[in-house]
């Protein structure tokens, strides 16, 4: 991971989490998005959250990626301490499969928006995509890199199953 | 509300939670639990939280008794920075009717402990009385008075519906 | 609603959802976000949905929120016509109290990201709040109205019940 | 498969659908209805999503059976496009075992029917058989088939479990 | 309701699914579609049940619509005994909303197809324009008229919410 | 199985439902019940489903358990035509687990009684045994046996876990 | 009520039920069958519940119907300590509408069964239902009675909607 | 196990539980809390369910943890005889995950309240944590062990995924 001046922080509340959460920086990583992972759990480690949401904007983070499953609160609870962009990852569970995590993360009250992709990797893939649109805003070469890996995208669909 | 010695402190998200979580002050009352009502949101202000979280203990607390919809993570953020047992009420959701607010509060992962009461009114009520059982373990007139209210409700029992 | 030069377009799949949808129109307006807001039906008018996912970018817009219930292609089907990030909110449903709206909105393919808020009003304010937040990251005076409105909203959560 | 003068299109949104949507196209081949399989993705090709669902009826194509997993947008954009018969088939997911690709294909708004099967394999099969069922009105050879496959499943349940 | 040579047959569990499934007649109504509607109970007129699905074909029948709420067996059951083309409205049922009557009805087993729609009004409007698209296939006229309804549907769409 | 003088039918909808249903064969054996066991499918078999139910009480049978997975209409449709009482078993389908089985059987509408159990094996088993108390009333050796089957139960309940 | 000789008990958990349950009453009570209503509150007075379900087959009871919302204990336990058959209602719960009673109910482990029904008022119809058609096995003239009852719902049936 | 002096009883439906509850008799073994652990189970062994209930506070009991699958009845059931804290976890059921099992024990009834932890093994830990911190209210070296464990398992948490 390049960490010299990241711009979009993953993080992720457990060590498990990271099967889920690498296919995010995988896309940040051939995108060229400079970030950064991090474990950070809002239950185990609440001193560390408060540290990071608090700090992520003057690190020069621009959007953040949380990750977490079960009674998900790693999200909603970074984003009542940041006004950066908030975007959260369900990770699926084991006995609900993942219905618990996307309700903890998705049904924040108005007024502390987390943006919610979908439960497991296709959500970390998309939270990561959906970032770097973000920052493309303001980055046009970025823009244009992710112009070309959405057509290469729809390139790569075949015309018939086999 | 008795808060001079305040054993048992009642925190909601918001204002609108209060309806629900009266009930558990009520019992309180009628069972002479020293205790104390306040406005904790986990979202909107965090700091606040973190403070009453870590304060707790230390102001003679001895039992916290959280309630929350929908994402709702003010019972299982309280639990992350005390170690006071901590119970928690899911408050009744608009859209889903506080399944989301069940599950944010229940699930939490393994370390992190939040005993979690029924939805709504009946949670906050029973909320109380655990609460109530808890401090009876060291108070032995507090348990007679929980064993009389115990009673006391069998006994309101009707034998034949009308 | 300012449409000069909008930076922010609201779009939802009928007139009916605009009860909810007006929520985030509200919330952009405080911050002096330009936006329009639109009726877009991803079913009835297909062509009108293709025209307007494919010409925001050059319009302006730099981001989409967009509102739609039960079987919500709205969000998804304008996220895969354009690189521009989209925000998605479930309105509630009839018979699924909004589920459905959630799980079609929230569950996309990895590749085509929809950042997805809460069910109902608390969702479209939120999705306007996390659309301030995206274009605060270039915009320092509008930083500046978003931390604000984050400092009043805080300071308006009482420290007791009532 | 026949794809001649194919009567039945089946389209699926990603080569991974396959494994289900076959069992429709079995049906199809057993029952001798010219029919053709693509790959359509609503989300990642939503250029020939267009282009396929405004052309089906002028190709000769007189029934859509289209399969999509999680937020399965495939049918009712198809739907949106043409005034052929579409039937769904909700392909199930991995975390939510196809309660998402439910939903999201069978709650469609007043206005824009999709005909919608069981999840899975029973439910590419079953699209096929009312596929028939609709061609069979017009086709008396193909009624005579059908009545024939349908009674030879009759006589296929055996009297005693063994 | 004209039934001299009904080509739809609208039929429902009890006269409290008519409110719901009027929906669907008064669609047939304006496309100019022939139909008749009845109340078959699954549970209550079992024979009546088996001389309807049983005679549909017989009597000029071409599509069967079919509305059912909490365990739904009615389209189901029609289905297993004709090879026409079954329709099945979820009616919404008082605890589960309509989530009984859908599983009820779309989970079939493969081999006897429902094509469903939506939970209540909706899915009734949609089962009479998917019954009517069908009978379109060998009417042009009527083709014609559906097509027209689609197009008004599209052109009574607003530009802008108020 | 002992078929001579069956007093309970044990049906169900597939050969595959037998891994479940077999559980009940097998308490009934011990038991000493005098029972059978048929395939019947409602949706494959309806014209055998129709003789069945309506044979069953002149064939002698007394109690009627009937096993079905997904839209599992098969015990409804033979209560709607019988007066005996008919024991429900939800088959556990593959995308829903079983839901889907048992909101389809329990769901009946005031009229049709189906008495549900369990989803899976111990519904089935459950189901023999409360066959097995309803021919026990008017069966003293058979309630012996019942209570000597309950007591041995009882008895084989360890104290403490290993 | 005619307790003199009851046969069936209608057992419920609380006052409240009894919008419910009475409706198992009303049935009863056309259909002739001697029953008994009463308050057994598997919580508030588990001692009553005790003596209730041990003490009901000396009592002559033959048929138990137990009815009762969210955690719903009430049929389960009286079924672990009678062989008499026990028939449960899911009363409709306010949160989350009796799907909560429902599983409470059904989900029975292997060994001790309860019959359910349907969630609410035809379920409380059905159970009596059930449990006359349990009774007519041993009483021609109740059986009668019972086909007579049956018969005259279906003659109720009208054959179109108004 | 450490029974001499046992302050907190894990009690459990049936022996496949142990391989959840033991996750807490672990916890407990590691603070040094003195435990026992029971098979009592509430359908099979109703009488020693009740003499448990009633008798555990004149063992010496403090906290009872119960765990069941399924119709969960044990907790609530142990709640409903003693004034003693009980601790109650859902332990995963085959078809509903655990759904079931969850429902059942939190939704107890205003007046008998049973604290509830998470599905499965997280759940059982977490039980035992709750144990820990209410024997701690009067227990300073408890107190100290558990917020050393709490520490460590924070220390525990690494930087960066691997």
């Amino acid at each position: 991971m390049s960490e010299g001046a990241a711009k979009v922080a993953i993080v992720m509340g457990s060590q498990s989490d990271w099967e889920t959460m690498q296919n995010g920086a995988t896309v940040l990583e051939k995108l060229g998005v400079a970030h950064e992972c991090r474990i950070v759990s809002a239950h185990r480690t609440p001193d560390r959250l408060v540290a990071f949401a608090k700090g992520a904007a003057a690190e020069g983070i621009q959007v953040i990626i949380a990750g977490a499953g079960g009674a998900a609160h790693l999200p909603g609870m970074i984003a009542s301490m940041t006004h950066l962009p908030v975007l959260g990852v369900p990770v699926q569970s084991k006995a609900l499969k993942g219905m618990d995590s996307l309700l903890s993360i998705v049904q924040m009250p108005g007024g502390i928006p987390v943006g919610t992709l979908a439960i497991g990797a296709a959500g970390a893939t998309n939270a990561a995509l959906l970032a770097a649109s973000i920052l493309a805003l303001a980055d046009p070469a970025l823009s244009e890199r992710l112009v070309a890996w959405r057509t290469a995208q729809t390139d790569s669909v075949a015309e018939r199953p086999v």
